[in-house]
């Protein structure tokens, strides 16, 4: 019944801002500019201007959320929820993802060249934080023509730039979904994005950031990217999808991959190192660590009220527990603000906000029809 | 109260058996000789040697279990639990603490000299077990006499050897107290050891493990440690610990540890790399994703009947979680098994069995004190 037709070949496009003398203003204090953001649209923005939904895309994503990439017509990352018939119906929605400034799509990061040197950026890209990302994405909405967002909605990273959303904009919002996420980083998930840095650091091939005219720092990266599997991944899901099961008929006794789980790391890890940049990975980590909306700092009690959220966290998911997700609840109720909050049953883990399309696509309606109501 | 006097200086010892012609023969196939394990005792021995408790180390433990170390009165990793007075009463108990084989601690591993080449092993150590470990301490104990042991205890792989001992000698064992273990490791352990392994052997410095005359690959074993330490500790430990303080005053806006959890992994991880021999890191983990004592493996229902069994869980483990302290329990009750089971409230996680002194020191006492009267 979910799976209605999909958006056919979507191209991504390019909006280019912040141009000298006019930077970016970052909230490290320091500027960039010119900035590029790689953005899809689907749908079509009615003539009231109405009908967006910004979709926002976690740490490794990109604008590619819905349809066929034109060259391997790859879906996008989060296609079971967007086009016709779908949650973000395309038919009424006119949907909007960019990808995030610092990442490696299409968006200016430390990979794109520095307009003072020709060269990348690399570790000369200043530091972004989840704020400037948001408002990156804000200069796009300006330049579509948008006044106010019907809905703002991601997982992961994606919710934390939701909530950067209504709490830095929140007369330009009308409702917001912030899945899997959290009000801020606890030292756990510090913890682990520290040692996925130093793990690309650590690299010989990383050579501080200046690797591009060499390659990729392979190992550092690829072993980066094997810590975040095991924290998308839930201990069930793991023992589901590998239990103990052997690559051969026996241990072999040497230091290579024995099991299943190890093999697979490993082709996720390596196979990671072809479409993702470090350094990309080394500015989004330390976003996240830096994302902070606890405390004082949220959504002022007056114009919350006027954003309906709808928060949905997953029951397996222990990299972004239920609890955090109950925390950006109790702060949303505390400033009287229309929340509706769902804990789901799901064993996939922090990976369950991009497979439970079915679950998510039944309340992300639901909600989205009485949003248009109010 | 549990603070009785603790031991004095204590000195480790060495025991070296399977000499060539008659090396020790390993799970593997292959075989090793000579071995030499250090250990200690505390307490002494009763004249019908009866009274032996053997401790069995977690990871990167070793023989030093209790009292204080000659050099620099260093108390042992479990000094709190083994003493005069304390749990294991070296009033009323001989108890013996050996280091692992594969281990770096005096017990013959990677590091040891390898006597066909008079340099070390390196990675022609061969590949240990638990089972391997058990056996080695098995001729540690025909030596010194003891024919069946009063209690074998130990937590996360020292659980593992206890599981082992029951099961491979279920007439030499009177009692078993396996603490915050598995008898099998999941895929989600599995998967964590295998990226603390990558870590080390990515280091240029590891040399594929012939770096003896370079020195550590210190920047790979600080990762693998601090992936661990993450590991060991709980989200409720870490926010107890660390929250989201600050080194300095403000974020840096540069990739180095803004935050206190960043810089104590750091700290731990490059202090291990002073105490712990990479190699045996590699080795040990291995050991660890191999133990398998699931099924049909477990002790024959006729000889587990008359072992007693405490089994001990933390309820924040998240490394060695509860669940696989039940799946220990129903093991052993299928097997008709004498089994007391506690899951223990601590916020510490997996650190917890070397903490909660006070909880496994009351439960410890209790149910050796039926040991002894049955």
């Amino acid at each position: 019944m979910l799976k209605k037709e999909s958006l056919e070949i979507v191209e991504t496009r390019y909006f280019t801002f912040a141009e000298p003398p006019h930077p970016l203003k970052l909230q490290s204090g320091r500027s960039i500019g010119p900035v590029t953001l790689a953005y899809e649209t689907y749908g079509r923005l009615n003539a009231e201007k109405t009908n967006a939904i910004l979709v926002c895309h976690a740490l490794s994503g990109d604008a590619h959320a819905a349809g066929l990439s034109p060259d391997d017509r790859t879906p996008g990352w989060w296609d079971g929820l967007i086009g016709p018939g779908r949650a973000l119906d395309t038919n009424r929605y006119f949907v909007i993802c960019s990808n995030v400034i610092g990442g490696c799509k299409g968006s200016t990061g430390p990979s794109s060249p520095n307009p003072e040197t020709g060269r990348p950026y690399a570790l000369d890209f200043p530091m972004i934080t989840i704020a400037d990302m948001v408002e990156a994405q804000r200069h796009l909405i300006d330049h579509l023509g948008i006044d106010k967002l019907f809905c703002v909605i991601g997982g992961s990273m994606g919710g934390m730039q939701t909530l950067q959303w209504a709490s830095a904009y929140p007369d330009r919002v009308l409702s917001a979904i912030p899945i899997a996420t959290a009000l801020k980083h606890s030292p756990q998930q510090i913890a682990f994005n520290e040692v996925i840095r130093q793990a690309i650091m650590a690299d010989p091939a990383w050579r501080k950031g200046s690797y591009y005219d060499a390659g990729q720092p392979e190992n550092g990266l690829a072993l980066a990217r094997m810590i975040g599997h095991i924290t998308f991944m839930s201990d069930q899901s793991m023992e589901e999808k590998f239990s103990r099961r052997l690559k051969k008929e026996n241990l072999s006794f040497q230091f290579t991959d024995d099991f299943e789980v190890e093999g697979y790391l490993r082709y996720r890890g390596y196979n990671f190192v072809k479409r993702f940049d470090a350094n990309s990975y080394l500015y989004i980590t330390k976003a996240l660590d830096y994302f902070d909306l606890s405390g004082l700092h949220f959504i002022p009690a007056v114009k919350s009220t006027s954003i309906r959220f709808l928060v949905i966290s997953f029951k397996s998911d222990w990299l972004y527990p239920s609890y955090q997700s109950q925390e950006i609840v109790r702060a949303l109720k505390r400033k009287h603000a229309y929340t509706t909050y769902f804990d789901l049953v799901s064993t996939y883990g922090h990976d369950a906000f991009l497979i439970e399309i079915e679950d998510e696509t039944r309340l992300i309606r639901n909600f989205l029809a009485n949003v248009g109501q109010s």
